[in-house]
């Protein structure tokens, strides 16, 4: 309906993107002012923030030549109908989270997270020198849409539980709040999984509607208050390793834009994703150290049964659902061979690093 | 004797830094032309061409108004001589790492990296949420230099080793090239080091000059051929957990810069920053592959004495140093500070994972 609303919003005129060259030279003094939708509430921490930061980079960087004007989850559309409306033009740009639409292609889930997958480290690896930003750009043009990476949470936590889990057995019918991919695995070992708006999740903790939810990590989770209603928090995320947080674009925005203005849009995400991992870091740390010391909340690791069944259904799962789309099994096939390489670094490298400052107190 | 030439170079006329507010907005039209020089040679594998993609950066973005030329090492002035070049203006910009200019301030040590210390990731969030860099500007103001991170090796190698390391004793009297800081903590446990320059290695540990080597990890360690004159390769880098590759302005050419410039250079370092800890992800895990599966390099560790020990020579090391540098002390405080506080983080997050896929075998 409002597919090409940003031919006006671009201030390009009646031209349009026919006139793309002659944009090309004219623009450099132009006003280009864009529409960011969001996913999240307008300033929520780390990932609304994240958004006015992925903005202000772009107008610093375009010395004002270009505008974005940030809104947050409904003020423009839907938090869940972002990818839509960016594809359709109704905004120039948005920024999400791709897992959010598996239901338009299940290709998309990889570009967020996968059970037992990559580090946030090797997630970049493979985004930028793996071919894994190329799996991305061609899955979304099918939408009409260009992606980046803007951001990623980091390893997340496996969630909040009521109870204490002692073995395979404590999991069966335990009624858990894990949405998508990561939901089904638990479906497999016995877990009953409901998806619910992460703005209901405490109260149905409270209510018993649930007994565990599974949220983002420490800085998001304290600003939701879990800690009141549950008090066991389990580390750590199998099911999010690390998660991206994307920015997408209007491909026929995108194409219109001068080489320039396109260089600024692209530094801009990878500086943006750099500034949100490094936020993560140093949030997620205050927080849990105001969880573990000021409400005594309880760390807890899922015992190995528990672990172990995860990951043999997790990749059913993952097979299952890539075996009957072409393009789903290309970007899986290129993720997994791509984590084999990486990983085995990550062991020697940082993983050996770690165990090293552990064993000396450091 | 060249402290003035960027005037020139920057193609800025007589009017130079005394006329800056007129360039300001004049120089939107102009392109500004810097040298860069660097402490490796020209293409260097992930350093030099580090330097050459965060050069590119900054012509992309600033849609060729900048233009930045890159020197290898000797072209324009030696490997270590680019701190004092850049502070007197022979060039504008340098590519190096800071703990190369101990000599001039103890403080540089602690922007590279500092032994048992930090990860990238809890690196990157000191020096951008958590005053790390005001405080690396405020070290490099006393030498006419802006400072940027630009990249970061990741968790590098502990060394090649011609003889195994079974414990402390063993260690007695090797003779061991360690430059720095980490080399002073080598000491302290009965270990004679030696700073020899890296293209001296090889043949130093062919002649028997040497026992044992640090250079950086798989990926430049293999270029240099290291694995044919040292069968034991010690993982991981308790000296370097993570190093900080840094950029250096000239402060006079950077108050020069007029604000969306000043943007350009800055995101375009913390671009480069994110893409060369990606390449030195992959690259070293290719590396790695190479040395472990096509030249039978083994991987070891260093056992428990010694890097008990070396943890606490290296504390002695660091104490001793600060307690009479006062912007040292300052530097060292924050660091230390900011360390406790996010690697807790680190612990229940990513380390906790690691666990978990080494336990169910991802």
């Amino acid at each position: 309906m409002q597919r090409r609303r940003f031919l006006k919003s671009a201030g390009l005129g009646a031209a349009g993107v026919a006139a793309a060259p002659f944009i090309s030279t004219a623009s450099a003094q132009q006003t280009i002012t864009w529409d960011m939708v969001t996913s999240w509430p307008k300033n929520f921490p780390a990932l609304g923030t994240g958004a006015n930061d992925f903005a202000a980079r772009i107008e610093r960087l375009s010395g004002g030549r270009m505008k974005i004007r940030v809104h947050g989850a409904g003020e423009l559309v839907p938090a869940l109908e972002v990818f839509d409306a960016v594809g359709e033009g109704t905004a120039e740009m948005g920024h999400s989270a791709s897992y959010y639409w598996r239901g338009k292609t299940l290709a998309a889930q990889f570009f967020t997270a996968v059970p037992f997958g990559m580090t946030t480290t090797e997630t970049n690896a493979w985004l930028y020198y793996g071919g894994g930003h190329e799996l991305w750009d061609e899955v979304y043009a099918q939408f009409n849409l260009k992606p980046f990476p803007v951001g990623n949470t980091g390893t997340q936590m496996a969630g909040w539980f009521k109870k204490e889990i002692h073995s395979l057995e404590d999991m069966q019918g335990l009624k858990l709040r894990l949405p998508g991919l990561a939901g089904e695995a638990m479906n497999g070992i016995g877990v009953t999984t409901m998806n619910i708006p992460g703005s209901e999740i405490f109260t149905s903790l409270q209510t018993g509607v649930l007994d565990a939810a599974d949220w983002v990590g420490p800085y998001n989770d304290l600003a939701f208050g879990l800690h009141q209603v549950a008090n066991y928090y389990y580390t750590s995320a199998w099911n999010e390793p690390s998660a991206i947080i994307e920015a997408t674009v209007n491909l026929d925005a995108w194409n219109a834009l001068p080489d320039d203005l396109k260089a600024v849009v692209s530094e801009a995400a990878m500086a943006s994703n750099l500034a949100m991992i490094s936020e993560f870091a140093l949030r997620n740390a205050e927080a849990l150290e105001t969880l573990v010391n000021e409400h005594g909340v309880e760390l807890r690791r899922f015992p190995d049964d528990v672990l172990k069944a995860l990951y043999v259904s997790s990749q059913q799962v993952l097979e299952r659902q890539v075996a009957a789309d072409e393009i789903s099994r290309r970007v899986y096939d290129s993720y997994t061979a791509f984590q084999r390489k990486v990983q085995r670094f990550t062991e020697v490298g940082e993983f050996a690093y770690l165990k090293t400052r552990e064993k000396v107190g450091a």
